[in-house]
C-alpha cells in the first residue's frame, strides 16, 4: 500500500450541545472529495480524537467511510493509552472501513516509553490490525519521542507500512527515510515542512493546512515530484505563513475557524479547547486572502 | 472537608490476562486499611487509570468502596481530556460512593492550555461535580502546568476543596498555600517533597510511598505537626532513597513491584507499561531492608 | 570553614560610561557592613561577572577586600568555560584577598559535560586553589546540572568545602546534604527555597535578596535555626513576593534597581542587559513598602 | 559581501601543554587550502573560542591569516557575553585581518534576552564594526534563541549580512530566508540540515563536516546549485552519518578526532573538554572508511 500524496487529516464538527455532528462531518468531506487531496484521515489529533468517546468515533468512521470513494485511501486514528484499547480501537475502525490506521504513540508515562516497550506495543498493534498500520510520532504534543531507532526495527514488520513525522527537525526526517525500507511511507506532519521533507525523501504528507487549501498543497507536492524545485519552493513559501498559523499558533481552533471561513461549516471546538478569539480569525482571513478562496 | 494526612494513591491490579483483578484490590485494601495511612486515592497515575476503560473504572470504584471504612477518605481520579467525559467520570464516580474526585489537568493540546482554559475546565466540572473536587497538577507527565495564578482564583469555588501539586518547586508549593484560603488543602503529590512541603504549609500528601510504606509516612507527617522538626527529618532522610526509586526512577512498574515484594499481590502493570527488570527488583529489596518490612 | 548563614551576592556598580566603578562599590559594601550578612560574594552571576575582563575582576576584588572586615568571609565568583581559565581566575582572587572562591560549572559545551568531566575540572581547580573551593549549579543558566553523584565524589576533596544549588527542587537539595559528610556547606542559591533549604539540612544560603532586605532575611535564617518554625514560616511568606521579583522575574536588573530604590546607588547593568523599566520598578517598590525600607 | 559555499569551522590546535599551537593550526589551514573550501571559519564553537583567552584569539587570526589566501573569505568568531567585549574583539579581529566577523548571541542572562536586547546588541556591535558582520543563532548551546523578528529587524542593517542558524527545525530556517533581504546569507550551520536548507533557499553552510571531508560538502553544494537533486539526495545521506556523529553526538572532541585520523594533527581539545573515547574514534573511523579518504 503506497501512501504517496497529500492526506487532509479533517477535524470532527461538533454541534451547538458539544455532540459530533455527523450531517456537517458528511457535508465537508463531500466537498474534499471535489478536489485534488489524496485521502484522509479522521480521528487524528485534528480530529480531537482525544476529546471524543468509542462510540463516538464508530459513527464517525462509518460516516466518512460512505462519504470517501474507495480509490481514496481512509486512514482512521486509534491510538490510545494502553496496547488493547488501542487493538480494540484499530479492530473497530477496521471493521467500519477504514482502509489503515494512523497509531499515536502512547505518552503519559514518559519514563517507561523505551524503545523496547515501543517496539513491543507497536507490533502488538499491528499482529491485531486487519488493516495496514502507520506509526505517528508526535513529540510536540505527547511529550514522547519515538526514536529512528525503534521505527527502524518496526519497518520490517509486514503489517507497518509507514510513519507520520510531525516534528520539524529535518535531519531526523532524512534518517526515517534512510533507515527503513524502500516502500516505508515517511509523512510529513506539518505543511510548514512539507517541502523540505519531500527534498529529503518523505513520500508525502498529512498536512491540517490541506484541509483548507488543498490544491496549492497538491500542487506543491507535483511540482517537486517533477523537480521543478523553483516553483515548488516558491508554492512554498506562498503557504507558509498560513502553515504557520495552522501549527503551533492557533491549532485545532485555527483549522476549525479557517474552514468555517471557506463556509465548511465545522462548527467549534469541543470543550476544553475554545473557539479562535477574533484576533485569531482576522489574522487567518488575511492570510487566506491572497488565496482568493474566502466566498465573497 | 478537611483532608489532612497520608493518602496512598494505590494501584489497580491486573491478572495474567491483563485484566483488572478486583479480588487482589479487595485484598489489598483490606490489608492497607489495617494501618494508619489517612485515606486512599484510587485511578490516579499510579492507578493507571489512562490504561482503564470507563466500565473497568466503575467496578474498581465499587470493589474499593466497599473495602473502605466510611470514616477513611475514599477519593478517585476523574480527569479526562475533554470536558464532558470528565464531568461523566467524576458524576459515576460520585454515584459509586467516592468521597471526592481527584481531577488532573486536561494536557494533550498543549498550546491552548490557557489559565483561563483552566478556570472554566475546572469551574464547569466542579459545578457539576456531587462531591468536592481536588485539583491536580502533574507537570512531569502531562507536559501542561495548572498556574498559581489559575489555583488561586479556582480555590474560591465552593465545591474545589484543594490541590495535588506533583512538581517539585518548593517555592511554587509555597506560593499555592499563600494564594489559596486557609482550608484550602494544598497536598504535596510526591514522598521526596513531602516533608518540605508541610514546612512550606502542605496539610498533607498523596504518596505512592505511603501505600508501600505507610507507617514511617505517617510518621513523618505527625512528627511535623508536633513541631519535633530534628526527628521529622530524620525519617524524611531514611524515606527519601525509596521515594525516589518509586519517584522518578521506575514509575508504576516499580510501585507495583515494591508491594509484591513486601506480599500485596498486586499483579504486573498494564501494557504498554511492563514488569519492573530485577535489577530494579533488587535495588527495591535493598531499599526495603532497612524497615524490616520485607516478609521472610 | 563553616558557611552558615546568609551572604548576599552583590551587584558590580558600572557608571555612566559602562565602567566598574568602584567608588560606588566601596560606598555600597560599607553599608552593607553595618548590617546582619554573614558575610559577601562579588563576581557572581549577579556581579555580572560573565560581563566583566580579568582586569577589572582584580579591581573589584581588591576594592572589596579592603572594604570588608575579615571576620566576615570574603567569597569571589572565579568559574569560567576553560579549566586554565579557572584556575588562573581562582589564583588571583587568592591572591586579591578572596577567603573562598565560589566557581560555577562550565556549560558551553554541554554535551561533554559529564560527571567525570565535572569531576576532573573541579578537582584541577582545588588542587591550584590556594582557597577553599564552593561548587556553584546554576542549570537554568547554565544549561548544565551538576549531578549528586558528582558533588559526593567532589565532596571529599579536603580543598572543596560547599555547594551554591540554584534550583528549586528540593528533593535534589535533600540529597546533595544527605550525599556529603556533615561539613560540607550546602547553600540555598535562591530565597525563595531558603527556608525549605533550610528544613532539609542546608546551612544558609547565597541570596539575591539579601542584599536588599539583609535584616529579614538573617532573621528568618535565625529562627529556623532556632526552631521557631511557625514565625520562621511566617517571614518566609512575607519575603516570597520579593524573592520571585528578584528571581525568575527581573534577574540583574531588577536587584540593582531595588537596591537603587534603597539608596545603594549601584548604577546601571552592563550592555547588552537594559536598566529595568519603570513598570518592574513601580512592582518592586510596591513589594518593597511593607518592610518600610525605602528612604523617604 | 555574498557568502555563498561551503565554510569549515576549523578547530584551534593545542599542543601537549593545553597551549595554542600555532605551527599545528599553519600546516592543517596550508592543507586546507589545497582544496575546493569556500572559506574558513577560526574561534568559532568548533574552534573552542570560549576556552580561549583574548591574547591566544590575536594570534590564531594573525596565523589563520597568512595561511588562507586573500580570495577565500576568511571569517572569526567574535562574540561575547557583553556588548563591549564584542566590539572590542570585533574590532581586533578586523585589525588582524578578518573578513567578516561571526557574532554569537549572548546567552547568559537567559530571562533577559528579549528581541529588543539582542536588536541593540547588535546593531551596536554592527555600528562598530569595521567589517561585515554574521548573526549566529546556536540554541543548543546557548539556551537562548535569537528570533526571526530579529533577524528580520538586524538584516537591514548595511553591516550585517548574514546569519548561521545551527538550529534543526527547516520550517525556521525557510522563514529566516523569507524574512530578510535577497542579498542577505543564510548559512545552515549543521551539516544534517545542510541540504534541507540548500531547498529551501539557504546560500550555504559553515559546516564542521566540511572541515573533514571538504569535496564531498563542496560537491553536495554544487549538485543543489546544478538543479542536480536525485545526486544531491544520495550525497545527502552518504554524509548523514558522520555528520551526525560530529554534530550532537561527538561534539569538538569527535571533530579533532576525525582530522587526526585524516592526518590533520589538530591535537586535543582544552579541558574541560576531554578528547574523544576509544569507542568514538572507532565509529568514526567506520564511518569514515566509506570514503577512502583514511591514510593507509
Amino acid at each position: 500500500m503506497r501512501l504517496s500524496g497529500v492526506f487532509a487529516p479533517i477535524p470532527t464538527p461538533f454541534d451547538e450541545s458539544d455532540r459530533v455532528d455527523l450531517v456537517r462531518l458528511r457535508k465537508a468531506i463531500a466537498r474534499w472529495m471535489t478536489g485534488p487531496l489524496t485521502g484522509l484521515v479522521v480521528l487524528g489529533s485534528n480530529g480531537e480524537a482525544v476529546l471524543i468517546d468509542d462510540d463516538e468515533a464508530d459513527r464517525v468512521i462509518t460516516t466518512a467511510r460512505e462519504a470517501i470513494p474507495t480509490d481514496r485511501p481512509f486512514i482512521v486514528g486509534t491510538g490510545r493509552e494502553s496496547t488493547q484499547a488501542t487493538v480494540r480501537a484499530t479492530k473497530r475502525a477496521a471493521d467500519h472501513g477504514a482502509d489503515a490506521v494512523l497509531v499515536r504513540t502512547p505518552g503519559f508515562f514518559k519514563g517507561q516509553m523505551t524503545t523496547d516497550v515501543f517496539v513491543r506495543h507497536y507490533t502488538t498493534v499491528a499482529d491485531a490490525s486487519p488493516v495496514p498500520v502507520l506509526l505517528y510520532n508526535f513529540t510536540a504534543l505527547t511529550g514522547v519521542n519515538l526514536p529512528v531507532a525503534a521505527v527502524s526495527r518496526l519497518a520490517t514488520h509486514p503489517n507497518i507500512i509507514g510513519l507520520k513525522e510531525s516534528g520539524g527537525d529535518i535531519a531526523t526526517v532524512s534518517e526515517l527515510v534512510s533507515s527503513t525500507p524502500a516502500d516505508f511511507n515517511v509523512l510529513a506532519g506539518s505543511a510548514a515542512t512539507f517541502y523540505a521533507a519531500l527534498c529529503v525523501g518523505a513520500v508525502g504528507g498529512v498536512l491540517a493546512l490541506s484541509a483548507v487549501l488543498p490544491e496549492p498543497c497538491k500542487r506543491l507536492f507535483e511540482l517537486t515530484g517533477a523537480g521543478c524545485h523553483d516553483e515548488a519552493l516558491a508554492m512554498h513559501r506562498q503557504l507558509m505563513p498560513m502553515a504557520r498559523l495552522l501549527g503551533s499558533a492557533y491549532g485545532v481552533p485555527g483549522l476549525k475557524a479557517a474552514l468555517n471561513l471557506l463556509g465548511y461549516d465545522v462548527g467549534v471546538p469541543r470543550p476544553p479547547l475554545t473557539p479562535l478569539p477574533e484576533a485569531g480569525v482576522a489574522a487567518l482571513r488575511e492570510a487566506l486572502a491572497q488565496f482568493e478562496v474566502i466566498p465573497a
